[in-house]
Order: C-alpha cells, then structure tokens, then sequence
C-alpha cells in the first residue's frame, strides 16, 4: 500500500481541514498516512519571520481567513479563531509525538477541533490534558513523557527533517518518493502520486 | 451571465497556467471572464518585498517550481523558465491594456506562452511586437497606444483597485459580489461561485 507522509503544524490555519479529511480521503483511495507533527517555527525564522506571515502580510492574513471560512464551511467544519493567533503549539507538539502511532491522528484531530472549531487555547495544560484524556489515556504520564528529553530530541529531528526535506509550509504531503505537495489544497494531487509511485513500483 | 474579473500579472509564474485554462473552463460552466492586468509591484512593495518572494524565500521558490512543472505537466503546458525571473512585465500590461477587449485575452495567453512556454523576454520590446502583429494588429502604432499617459494611468488606476480589492497576489478571481479567489487552484472554486451568485439574483 502506498504511503504519504502528512507534515502538520498545530498553529497552522489551512493545517486544520487537511488534518480532519486527509486520512478518510486517503483511505479511500487505497494510500495510507503517517503523520508528522512539527513546527513551523525554525523554518519561518531561517526566513526572518517572527511571527506568522499571515500576521505580518496583512493582505494574506485577511485573505487566508476569508479563504479559509469558504474552506471550512464546505466541509461543514465549524471555524472559530483562537487568540491569539497563532497559538504556541509546542507543547500538543510534543504530546502527539509523545503518543503511540495509533493515538497520533485522533489527538491531532482533537487538538485541532479545540483549536480551530472551538477556538480553545492549545498551549494551555489543562486543555491538552483533557484532549489526551478523552483518548483513554492518563494525561500526567503523557504529559511527562512529551517533556523527557528524549522526546523533546524527536521533535528537534522531526523540525530538522522537515527542513531538510524543503517544506515551505504547512500541511505538507511528502510520498515515499519524495515529491512535496504545501497546502489542503494539494491533498488530492499527492494522493494521486502517491498512487501513481505504487503503480510504477 | 455571471462574470469573474481575472486578475493577473504577466511577471507571475501561477498566473500563466490559469491564464491558459481559465477562459474554456468558465465559459464551459456559463461564466464569463474580464481580464484584467495589473502590477504586482506596488502590492509586494507595500509589503517591503523589492523581489519576487520565491526568490527571497528559497524554500518557497524551489517549491513553487517543482510544483509548477507538475501542473503544467498535468495540462500538457511547455514550461520554460526566463531568465532573468522575475520578468519585467510593465510593457507587457500595458500592452494588454491598450488593445480592444476582445484581443486582451489571446494576447495574453500569447506573452504568457513566449514567456513560460518557452523562456523568452516580456520586455523585449520586439518581442511584445511580434506578438501583437500575429493577432493582425499594428505593433508601432499600438505600443504607442500603450505608452501614452491615458493608458498609463490606466493601468495605474488598476493597480490601485487592485490593491484596494485587497488581492494578495496573481492570479486572482474576483466575482461580482467581491469575493476574492487567490491562486491558479482556485479557478474552479472561483467560478462555482460566481455561478452561485448569479442563482442568488
């Protein structure tokens, strides 16, 4: 079964209705995802941002939201804005990896629906805890191992792989041969090339 | 009818794979489109950009190239990169401009193809020439047409009313009731709702 590779950040806005239909889409089409929470943070800062572009470009930032509310109302998705924008979003960050494989896509779904649907605040521990508590887990264990220093140490290989790897935002879609599709807009091409790799292998 | 405004700028890589598809795709869904060229430099200069951002932004710019050979591919479009890129596209849009309406579009699919499909200079002024005389007009008398102070000002005028419409970039469709569509993905969105739109009335 072909695999894709879905790069996500949690503060990322156009990451939200990607996150919540990629893997039924997916699915559906015979592609499997493996999902690759990270942060955004190192990239925009190698390119001399310190905040979101959508801040500091305010024709795209009012763009995005408008873009965005069309998105999210065709998937009938609710959409609230968190304050602020964006969210630090280490801390879920460092939890979803945290998580076994199987846990990973339904906390990031959680932590987006909170984030984006509900407009809750994602650094907050309490609102975490109880994303990860929903899931049947006990949230202070994981909490704990999402802070050791060993998964703290993931998280900085996962950042620097993604960097590596040129991603120029997020979502991002990387198949197993490589080829990049940035954006919720790209989630249906990179399922087809993905598609299209298994076939030629 | 319903109509889309296109708003697009010769200098803009996304703007030449929409500008090829986007006239057959709308009128095959009963929407009409009004091209309109503008100047993406006085938007991107307000955002303290001297540059075209995928070129001070490399890990955008190397992505948006391989992401604009997948689609040209898809639309069996040659691709050609210019040199230098970006091209100066100020006679170009003026040009366009300056010719009876019903030219403007295969004009402009004209530069877009000298330009993408095979990598040829914009500015060139006997480039833009030639490219007039194939549609059966007069090169030396529309240029100058085109550099006179009334077509100047116009499409200054259109380059504040684009900046007044708030476009983030090139393309960019526009129906009637002001929504804002940024991006060659965004062609089909655009034109479903413009249709919508015109249902509404």
């Amino acid at each position: 079964m072909p695999r894709l590779d879905f790069w996500y950040e949690f503060a990322s806005t156009y990451s939200y209705p990607a996150a919540m239909r990629i893997e039924a889409f997916a699915a559906s089409q015979g592609v499997a995802v493996r999902w690759r929470p990270f942060l955004l943070g190192p990239i925009f800062a190698a390119q001399g941002w310190r905040d979101s572009p959508f801040n500091i470009y305010p024709a795209k930032g009012r763009y995005m939201w408008r873009d965005l509310a069309r998105i999210c109302s065709a998937l009938e998705l609710p959409l609230q804005r968190p304050e602020p924008f964006p969210q630090n979003s280490l801390l879920a960050a460092r939890v979803a990896l945290a998580l076994p494989e199987s846990l990973r896509a339904p906390f990031s779904r959680a932590v987006y629906s909170a984030e984006f649907g509900q407009g809750r605040p994602i650094s907050d521990r309490a609102v975490v805890g109880e994303l990860i508590a929903a899931l049947g887990e006990d949230a202070p264990s994981v909490l704990a191992r999402a802070e050791s220093p060993d998964n703290k140490a993931a998280l900085k290989s996962a950042c620097e792989e993604a960097q590596a790897l040129g991603l120029p935002g997020a979502p991002a879609c990387v198949t197993e041969g490589g080829e990049v599709f940035w954006g919720n807009d790209r989630v249906e091409p990179a399922v087809e090339w993905a598609l299209g790799e298994g076939g030629r292998q």
